[in-house]
């Protein structure tokens, strides 16, 4: 399983991925889910994967060749939108897995992967978007300020929470990490590192990327007052007087 | 969707369950989850169900039909041990699902239904077990003092952090209902009012019974304040630092 999440704020975007994948309960891996690309000034551009992992591998290189071939066609580097960049991902991510799907199916082997994409190009706004397995995908809006990918449920009560459009950055990646540290806690298949990316609007350049390890003491210090800041809320809750 | 919980306790078994059903979004209903058979003195049972509706009720119900056919044949109401009671939960489960899946199968109806089941038999613990949808069960340890069914994830993380087999029966209770409010605000599909039963260690009666309904003052107050002592919490999280 995967958790990736990215959350749309007026002041920039959050993005965050785990990095643990696994093939059965026996074949645990730590790849990386996240994908910059960057060219200072004029475009950044950030993706997260979720699903496949050889489908989403396999879309990104696509992704990258076209951009190596220099001929011309579309790619992610000289495309002028994000729309655009949703799309060139959606109709990698179909030809990959129209490609690839039968001899998964064969042995039951689910081809499906998902993407979350966002950053900004020189000339438009910083936009998000979510791709789904099908390939088609939808914007992040201001009454919906996230998106999430992978096993999302655990993570999303404090999203719901917390984030709205005019969120702090600085709240944010506090709120991300507490939704991977919820997420990690309930679900094994979710884990450390969690790579950490915060774009700055209208900066169209990557300043703000960190990896957190299981060592990290942020973390582990976030992990410790949300935990004692949960257990001191749970106390003071009132308790139920039956005899009312 | 539905969501019940129940927790085992050295003080006791805390029961709840949401009353929402949904065929698709635009069919929406209120039908009680939870069933208790008591004879006081001698056996408290408690059942929570979740799946397909027409199945837990026809399964229910077929119980019932045969206590009340009295034939001597094994039934909730004479058999001496809860483990009788998950299995005859499981079998007229099977059978149930055994006549009807065929029909519902070919209109892509999902049969599938679960239970948890728990109280205690004079002779015996208490006990609780959680029926699966083919019908076998497990049977809560102290390691796992907790089930739930239907719609699990949102309220998880909550039931990880407080509940062990020590947890007071009114933390627990506490505990279940801010559970429930996790996954309410973040899945439509589960919804008030909640049934709750809390069940004492060896009384064999059931003495503590409530039904929380959208109006109910403890849980309007109860959902306020763990909202806000989870903002406070939030707030009071240290800021990362990028120029560490």
């Amino acid at each position: 399983m995967t958790y990736c999440a990215a959350t749309m704020l007026n002041a920039g975007i959050v993005f965050a991925s785990d990095s643990r994948t696994n093939a059965g309960i026996d074949n645990v891996s730590t790849f990386k889910k996240m994908k910059v690309y960057e060219v200072p000034g004029e475009r950044v551009i950030v993706t997260l994967c979720s699903g496949n992992l050889a489908v989403t591998q396999a879309t990104l290189n696509h992704l990258d060749q076209v951009i190596r071939r220099n001929d011309g066609s579309p790619n992610l580097m000289n495309c002028n939108s994000m729309f655009e960049v949703a799309h060139l991902i959606g109709v990698a991510l179909r030809e990959i897995r129209q490609h690839d799907a039968p001899y998964l199916t064969q042995n039951n082997v689910d081809s499906s992967a998902s993407f979350i994409v966002g950053g900004q190009i020189a000339g438009e706004q910083q936009r998000l978007f979510m791709v789904y397995s099908e390939g088609n995908f939808i914007e992040a809006m201001t009454d919906t300020p996230y998106f999430q990918i992978g096993e999302v449920k655990y993570g999303k009560p404090i999203l719901d929470r917390v984030i709205n459009a005019d969120t702090s950055m600085d709240d944010a990646t506090k709120c991300v990490l507490v939704s991977f540290d919820s997420t990690m806690r309930s679900n094994l298949s979710v884990g450390m590192p969690i790579d950490l990316l915060c774009y700055e609007r209208d900066s169209l350049r990557v300043t703000k990327k960190r990896r957190f390890d299981e060592r990290d003491d942020y973390m582990r210090s976030l992990r410790q007052q949300w935990s004692e800041g949960l257990r001191k809320a749970f106390s003071q809750l009132s308790t139920f007087d039956w005899h009312e």
